[in-house]
């Protein structure tokens, strides 16, 4: 077996981790591991010998399985679990030709297949885990840093208002705790056993079916669901939704630090990567990863949705079709999560070129203020006309709007001479920011881990 | 204004019911509601003039609006706020011209449509909650008084092991349980208030910016969020995917029924509709309306989650795509949820038809019973080669598989004759399924209403 | 029944004129249309009385139609075929009861829907073709007018080399003029007829059907198929994916046009959209209603594909899924079309301010130029250490590249002097830009029209 | 480098051969092509030594790199070209100094990865192209072969009229003919070189760009495209989107099979699958791969046409998420086909069973015919309740609906008994069938290869 998981093609969309944690060897050994644990469930039950369920602990050694020939295999069945099942029972034979028969005793390809997905799923769980924490930890800390840090705020890519970086940072953290929040609780949900037998009954196994489900359940580490889940897909719907929108999540941070970091804007800039030919360039390539990841995701969100039909008891092609997006969904979203992870822990940011951008609009983004303050007095219309008159002297001047504004006899004698000194400090115009923040920052303060 | 809510080309994606919460005249309504409010909050708090939210109050009348003129007018600006709000300073101005500055002071489009729009998907969750309960309720009828009606377990839709009904529909009772509950949680958490202001700080509001919020969210009947939500769509976007996921559910329960319904199968039948041209038919019509939701809706939740990139405080389309998808979303799955608990709910089940089918298969499908039987004292190879013959037999000759097998010394010796004369008496292979079936019922007992 | 053929939700996701070719009048104007064509052409061929076809002829008119009704009734039978067919009906035994039988005859409920919608989806297209055309003349103006504009190229979002603008829009050219000739040759084709009666043989015609359905083609403009495609819906879907690759043309000119209105690039703007609260803003509100849909549509695109596998001869659900899908994928496309029309065609280009971006880089995108011209002298080593230190020097120091390329005498000794002084023209380092322009203006001005 | 280049969980989303196609071997290998052929060809025009040329050619052997830490490294600048470059680079260092800053010379990341990426597609388009033989050829053989072969046309999964099983074939080789023509000129389309240097004008090259950009296209075997389309993603979509309606047609023949090889209904069977425990099943293995690629391939039509909104002259994103979508849906629209023709080619068709199956309906499926014949005569509400209740007479007696019919006076008396004895022949009620199974084969023999 190659302990190369990744392909070239997708080498972006998985990271080394996340590809182990699918990898051809994980796999059969989750299903291994399955086999094992239900020959020995059903041993200590009393279903089968003791003797079988030890002749195929030992005989379940990955190193023994060729993984190829499995692969070629599984096409004429449409799934690897009876390749895998037949290559196991003849290890077996090898060893102890009595006991083969016991292997796979009762249960059905989906049994094994689906445990064994949900296995490779909760390592996943873990990785991501580790890195959304250090996600938490990084956007906490900058946004702490940056509380009194101003900015402009941006509404349809123009200026709008002041808002601080500490904010903005928090919005993301916020975010992403929420859904995290959701993620992690669906892969909880998900770490269930899937043992049912050929129908789903168990009857296989007789009076024996529950006592073996329990044994089975707890030796995987896996709850027991109320009843066997093969057609019934919710709970890795949910999970592969769930991935939808924490990718998303991250895709708007890493666009908009891809956005803060253009070199006409350049208030922030990832660590980057270069260019095969530009020695100037930085890239944003951790944003790359993190927005490319973002546009494949709902794709695959769709596919399993699509695929959530599935007909009776065990579907043709619904059930076929989840693995390999289960797979990519996981991977992309946590391929995503690490480069965030990395993108934030090491953002540079340029709190003066910040400021500098709110004074390069000459300070017409406060023309909103200017109307609040006038309008009761003026009304609108007339209001309007004359800060829309004072923005547009700014504009075509360059100006500074505060001094306009205290050039128009009509506006000026209505404010103080302190409003109009403050009319364009950006702190004097930052609302409720603050509030927002702290909220934000102790809500993803009070987050448990998986 | 039109009562007629629903396009005939859009009239199965929806109901009437599901029309309504997202017609103009909701929409518009929910707009008028949050300006009122607004400047009600305001007054309350010392912001605007008492009089003002009074003038407001009485100018927001539905039947003032020129819908149509909204509509054409909200594309300079790509939202249907500056339309409205216009219209509403000009309903203002009529009455009370010195108020009318005073309109959705210090709140931006995304503070009024945002909020609307959650108002309307609040209506929406209410009428999905009466027909979830319409459908639990049918389901867990039909669950208990077919906990003893056997029928063919179908997998890749062939004939597998005996079930109960009973089972069948306690497995689509669990999975819409587990799935409302998820949508049900998503319906919550999406009630809240969104208002920021211009980039989200309220900064127009100075001081009074929380009191006000926390007025206005209490007049709405809306939990205050930690900050606004403006660029951050999660919540909504896990409203739409936990609608994927109910959708899936109950295009699967679909599916399934739409498959019993065939001539050929004949085992149950919803009320059905008729045909254009061919007298003898009884089509699945519900089921059509709900596979016709389950295949759109997972693109819906596609097109969601990628428009989740927000730039910035407020995004270039990001926002602008999702008016129509929520909608969309929420009334095709409520559409589906009605035409399954219809279905559900008028379900004839043959109960006769469900065991002649078992039969017709002239008990073929208790092989694997068979092979557990006598595996252990033959070994596999043996084992299944007699199995394997005494299936062909059964087949070709149309003979019961239960008189072949006793008729083949070899596997008859290894049997009593009671294990013979129940080898294909479908009650007893059905291991543990009425454990599974009463678990799911009782789960599903456990459900909290929205 | 109204003439109000928009939603507020949906309003930007349409344009009027889209709206009404989906229009409830559009559609069973259509499908009136198709019984009073298929009851003349069985007339002329001597299947029904002359009569007959008079009769519904006279019948089928518009105004006497509840549209509503037909909405509410179109649930019992999953198609809003059956109570239209149901209400013409009723209209000739009101006018000629001894015809009524021969409405809809031998036709099913899916040869009547599926005609109507192609006719919908022929209007549409006289729509886009339009608007293709005023974009594509707009866009070929001002690629010709900005031949020689010089500007930033910019990969990953940071400066890469010079570009013209006139390139920059001969490529949005070349795509749409791509997309167009796709998409149109997908209108085209889509322009057949669908008629084959209850099971797509014609059965109930006979001897006639061929001549009956030749009749009736031509009556109606169509196309006639090989063969009735009720469940075979490629051309329908290549229609809507065509329309997909088209949308994401559009959404890429528009974010592209959206990044340059940015204040801080300030390189063109579109005529643009006001804000509710800001009064110095203007909005990209053309881009904001392209890229909505260019995030909508590949949702619906893959809605319609997922619905592709149509059960035997009529499906339960795919079908039924198509209509909203058709509408709104044409009418999102032809919305972002019409929108980006209008943005390139107002659309303000700031000449100085593109030269003046490169210029704020001080030369250091030419560094890739300086590297070509001295790396064989170095080697690759030498060459990228000194290259990389001017490029540091420069950013540092504030001092042109050029300026500092000349003050490195390991550098400068290499170069003439002419090489240094043009080492940062704009116009010296443009390449193939200009044979790739007008290669792409050419082969957009041999479009054909629909 | 490992042979292996099939994941587990991906094989039945692609066969051997296309797993070959995008194997890290292939597109490392397509990656070095490039660069060779692009020294060879500047050595050519003179840009560089022609030493230089044959030092990277004999530098460039697939077994000198290592996969797995290019994919490491690509991380950090979001693309493997980097990495690939460098090390081609530093073995052109080993072997020849003074030429390796020649490797990559005025070429970007994306004009190696683009170009290499389009060599593996045609490759896998080689592939597709001999199945899609395989298929029509099968499809062909199997309609004629049951010109004849009366079966059940089947509505919303009820017995409608009856069909032939040629008739049926040729709407499956119908839809397949279209929709390869269509991915058949995708294919093509998108053979186009893409070199643009690191803003698409080839700076770099000067006036030698055109004539070096020839030179490389006819080493490659491509075309050159009117400009580099490195932001311009259109040609690729299309060919996405192809593969999308292809794998739609390729799931509908899948899920008609599945269908047709239900025990219940016996009229057709692949050659299936054995189960892990079930020695009795035959299961529709070959179909569950087909429609599990026709439930994924949507999304990943809609996760491509999401990234199409590239920003400027390259994406931050889009273009990084286009690799693995391209290779999987390539993959599965070619699994997909695979299993499709291997299911057609082993078809068993059971006439016999077909026939039997008309005739389990009492002939109640001719109603229409009945109805047709009667209503001119009798109006339709009369004819109308007199077929219904013959109908039903035949339902519940299970007489030959014929029989009723000639015993029900007021519907014999209209009826000649030629009419009435051949009431319920299938072959006398096929309209137009054999007509239209005629022209779909022709029409799918005027096909030229790719």
């Amino acid at each position: 077996m190659t302990p190369i998981s990744t392909h070239l093609l997708d080498c972006l969309a998985t990271t080394d981790a996340l590809a182990s944690a699918f990898s051809d060897a994980a796999l059969l050994q989750a299903m291994l591991d399955f086999e094992v644990a239900l020959a020995r469930a059903q041993a200590r039950v009393g279903v089968i010998p003791a003797r079988a369920a030890e002749s195929i602990a030992n005989a379940a050694r990955l190193d023994r399985f060729d993984v190829h020939q499995i692969a070629l295999d599984a096409r004429a069945s449409a799934t690897i679990a009876i390749p895998v099942v037949d290559a196991l029972r003849a290890r077996v034979e090898e060893i102890d030709a009595g006991s083969a028969c016991y292997v796979h005793w009762g249960a059905t390809s989906q049994d094994v297949f689906d445990t064994a997905l949900v296995q490779c799923v909760g390592q996943a769980g873990r990785i991501l885990d580790a890195d959304h924490a250090r996600l938490t930890s990084a956007l906490t800390r900058i946004s702490q840093a940056h509380a009194n840090t101003v900015m402009l705020g941006r509404t349809l890519l123009q200026p709008a208002l002041p808002i601080t970086f500490g904010l903005k940072a928090a919005g993301w953290l916020g975010a992403s705790t929420r859904s995290w929040a959701r993620l992690s609780a669906a892969l909880l949900d998900a770490r269930v056993l899937q043992f049912g037998g050929a129908a789903g009954t168990l009857a296989a196994l007789g009076a024996n079916g529950l006592a073996v489900e329990q044994a089975l359940a707890e030796d995987l580490g896996l709850a027991v669901p109320d009843a066997p889940w093969h057609a019934h897909r919710d709970r890795l719907a949910t999970l592969v939704t769930s991935c939808g929108v924490y990718a998303g999540t991250l895709g708007k941070i890493a666009r908009d630090v891809s956005l803060l970091m253009q070199d006409e804007v350049g208030e922030a800039a990832e660590p980057g990567g270069g260019s095969s030919t530009l020695p100037h360039k930085r890239n944003p390539a951790g944003c790359a990863v993190a927005i490319a990841a973002a546009i494949r995701v709902p794709g695959l969100v769709s596919a399993f949705l699509s695929g959530m039909l599935h007909e009776h008891e065990r579907s043709v092609g619904g059930w076929h079709a989840e693995g390999p997006t289960i797979a990519a969904t996981l991977q992309a979203t946590g391929s995503a999560l690490s480069s965030v992870a990395d993108v934030i822990d090491g953002l540079d940011v340029d709190a003066d070129r910040m400021r500098a951008n709110i004074a390069a609009t000459h300070g017409v983004v406060f023309a909103e203020k200017l109307t609040m303050l006038i309008v009761p007095q003026l009304g609108r219309e007339k209001a309007g006309a004359l800060v829309t008159q004072a923005v547009r002297q700014s504009r075509d001047s360059g100006r500074a709007f505060r001094e306009v504004v205290a050039s128009i006899p009509e506006i000026a004698r209505l404010l103080t001479p302190d409003q109009i000194a403050s009319l364009d400090a950006p702190e004097a115009y930052l609302g409720s920011a603050e509030t927002f923040r702290t909220r934000l920052v102790a809500a993803a303060g009070r987050r448990t881990p998986l």
